[in-house]
């Protein structure tokens, strides 16, 4: 026993840190079976859900990759981010925030009632709705291919393709992002043509990313959109941080705040089983997870996620000079 | 100019900052005239409108107050932070989501028709109907007298009182809180006396408080729960995060992700005028502005919290070493 | 099998209206065990569900009774009827409509979501929140001793009582129409005293009626507000005319447009069981069957009346010089 | 005077009809100015709003017309009954009802709110949700000009063709309907393509008939559904019910219960200013009014019903006995 733990004792803080991740990781595999892979198409159906993978890339220090980090997955409704910091970039706060609000919305992703109010406009740019209006202003100003180039840089993979198996299966079975689509037009938010804004936006779903793609991305975010190696901003700092706000209020869907208290950082989540953690000033994280919980996440991912933000101490609200024993 | 700059080079830290202050001061009460008191009491709509005060008290360094900051009003929603760090300290964490959600709700804080669905809850601790269910627990366990107590040793004020008018008013014309305790009674999420809950949610919306008495609690919060002067802690660690983590996401009603946004730290309001914000590690924030914005938060105090916080770099994901001219 | 056709040939009128009656008892009995009784109190799930009874009473003609024609039952929501008569005799027209409106809900009977828009009030005097807002207007002209005899008369019933065990029971179960109350006060669309109005509602709906004192009352309602016999005119053409529209429209919930479709005849359902029907200027109809659906009308109710209506043709469209073999 | 008196007590049955539908349409004409033509698209934006035509065809009698009941609009959701008799005998009352509810829904004539529950299909098929997926069904089944045809022969009006103009305009700005289709689509409630299917909604919409024309439709309704002249049927007894129950309470938008209670008949309106009503057994009656309410519905069209169904004792529930001074 004193033999393990003068060992543990010897380790580096990067040591100690891959101990806990693979303790987390062991955990967080026993609870995969109470999850389920999307079955909406049958290219997410086909996915193995056993599949678990993570990668943590710090600010300082060594990237941490675990399990199937480097397997492919459709990034899904992670590419609201993307699509958000172009936007945001391009078309600017002012713009994006006239077709979308910044609010949380207490309902599912995919909702339409918020929208058939009068006046209304959707909650956020990280649902289905939002993230529609926001593929709309982008759709007049670049290429999905700038978006394709854009999202191989700020991951630094240059391999992230269409998946175009699961693009024909989606755009094939878009039937209700096709109405919030045109819903959006009636009110007068979606003024390019549906089609092409529907394309992108699904286009933007079906590439083929890692869970170290993912972690590539989150550290930037985490260094206030700078890339860290080469000192290149690639978002300005306010960018970055509407980025992280908007992922920490209204990330995970309408379990946001229970997500945002039980992990306490900025985290987006997809369908394919994609997860995108941000621990401000420290790392990216990326999860591959593909099994989900009812309400679309990862369930795995979460797991995994809050284990490692508490052994880790990564809750924006932790105090690093207080020892407590929860 | 040359002799202005050389004495703002001369100034110390706390004098810069009391510069900021003062100048995000008055720049608020520019707008003032953009608000309205509440009215829906007579103790309220008699208040001046034109007043404004605040206090920031940072962990280290002396308290900054201005303006009206020791003028007494009621604390109304703010109450609901100081319910819910004694619910979860007395009932526990598990106990207080069993009755409500942690869920930012989309809706104004006085809606019932999140509550209107089978199998629902409250949203969150921060609305009123999460509050009622909050209250609702507390007074199976404590007196009125005892959170009042708390309050004051919280606070660091031991003059706070209820004020009997207003409390006296508010209960006789609370059809739409009783409704919604009826409405929380017939879903077996109250099971406490109606009226001894609303007798004792009333009386904490009532108690007299001042800008000063604000800071000092935020100061605490800031803190991780911990008395900076004796090293008392006043509530666990887990309690401080998960308050501050929900002010964030819900404590500014259906303007929290805008305001998470825009000033990006943990605040709650009051009808009374009062805002109480956190700055993480920092420092506690009073304000009180008794002209209201549309959506019930103090119009100059949003303003005035926006501004100083962008000139002090308080926003959660700022980055203390990027200059940014925005 | 000859002797049997010649015999029903030798039948009057009214032993073919018997056999007619007869005949979808024996049906409507067997789906009895598809019902339950209501089990919100005690009094109610303690009744047994196979009673079932009926009274049809035509303008010309003798009176038919079979089963438990006459068990005693609690009116609930039949008593809605009796409240928006009165209401409409004594506080007149105009007010009724200015508390509530006219229009089917399209949700359940006990739906809050409705009153919870702006500038809203209940839909009609036939759901919960309708019966309320009557209720509060009545209980400022009239007793309800005074309803009691009303409703005696106009059920030629001087047996109907208080049952002081459901009243009781209901009385210190109903948060849920507490909440409706308190709402509805919020709006300033209740100004008397709640309680006494909630006593006054649940009072109405603690009376105990049996189907021939529906049937009676049905019969005055067929025969345009007069009582038959006499000629005594109970309520005006125009009231009578309201209140058959709005049973039409609204009388069974959210089922009510299927059941005008599959019965055609204005009607009204209690949970207690009981369902009045007006075959206009033809019978008035009493049905008690206390297994109900899950909408909360009597199942073997609605199936004796749709059977009756088109084996009688009392559909209001029906055409009586067409046969039609369906 | 009594030369007055003396005259009109000579005046035929029909000619006392005449003078109070012509005092009527002179009261009716008074209101149009406090409504407006819809403006959703030019060809409705530009038509003069101060016409006013009636035609009432008595089962016996002769055929009363006046104003401009023999100019074209657009039958615009007047079509929706057609459309609803065709499905009903071409598909049958068992697939009608699988696809739509047959209940009232109390929101607005374009809501989605209703189809984004689980489960849900919409409420009625009278309203654009229903009538769409009816058009989803009849489209499986029967051509657009198969409809047509069938329109003109029930409106006795070999002359109705579409208007091409608002065709052309109503299918390039019918976002909110498109909206409406890939959302029942998305529920597995449309299975045919969706541009047919709109297609063929719009065209039903764009017919352009006469007041005349529905008079005749109305007139075939108060039969049964059999064209009194020839004796031939043109539709099932049930669908005659079924269409005129529907109408009744399901016809006027969330205008339904009001106009039940102050006109009692059958009816359904359109933003051409169309109005089709049914006094069963009596008459059909066609009416042209653009100038619209705020709910949709022809403003001094609604006018004109309410008083001649007062004068002429229409309403379904009017005692003809009774002599009744309001």
């Amino acid at each position: 026993m004193n033999n393990i733990i003068d060992r543990y004792r010897e380790l580096t803080e990067a040591d100690k840190t891959k101990v806990i991740i693979s303790s987390a990781m062991a955990e967080a595999r026993k609870i995969i079976p109470g999850g389920n892979v999307a079955t909406y198409i049958p290219e997410l159906g086909n996915v193995d859900p056993n599949q678990l993978g993570i990668c943590l890339f710090p600010l300082t220090g060594e990237k941490i990759c675990m399990g199937d980090y480097n397997k492919r997955f459709t990034i899904q409704s992670v590419s609201k981010v993307i699509a958000l910091i172009l936007a945001l970039e391009v078309c600017g706060a002012k713009r994006v925030f006239e077709k979308t609000g910044a609010e949380p919305s207490g309902e599912a992703f995919n909702s339409l009632v918020e929208l058939d109010r009068e006046n209304s406009r959707p909650y956020n740019p990280l649902i289905n709705s939002g993230a529609i209006a926001i593929a709309s202003e982008l759709v007049k100003e670049i290429s999905f291919y700038d978006l394709l180039r854009f999202t191989r840089v700020i991951c630094d993979d240059p391999e992230i393709n269409i998946n175009e198996d699961v693009f024909k299966s989606e755009i094939s079975t878009c039937s209700r992002n096709r109405a919030i689509a045109y819903l959006l037009e009636s009110k007068g938010l979606i003024t390019s043509d549906v089609d092409d804004t529907l394309n992108f936006y699904t286009k933007c779903c079906s590439m083929d990313v890692t869970a170290e793609s993912l972690a590539n991305l989150g550290r930037i975010l985490a260094n206030d959109g700078v890339f860290k190696e080469t000192g290149d901003r690639i978002m300005t700092s306010s960018t970055a941080r509407i980025v992280k706000t908007l992922m920490l209020t209204c990330g995970m869907y309408d379990g946001s705040g229970t997500f945002a208290i039980q992990v306490g950082i900025p985290a987006k989540s997809g369908v394919g089983g994609g997860l995108l953690a941000v621990s401000d000033k420290r790392a990216g994280i990326g999860v591959f997870g593909p099994a989900l919980d009812e309400k679309g996440n990862s369930i795995a991912g979460i797991n995994l996620l809050r284990n490692i933000s508490n052994k880790l101490r990564l809750n924006l609200f932790y105090d690093p000079e207080w020892n407590e024993d929860e």
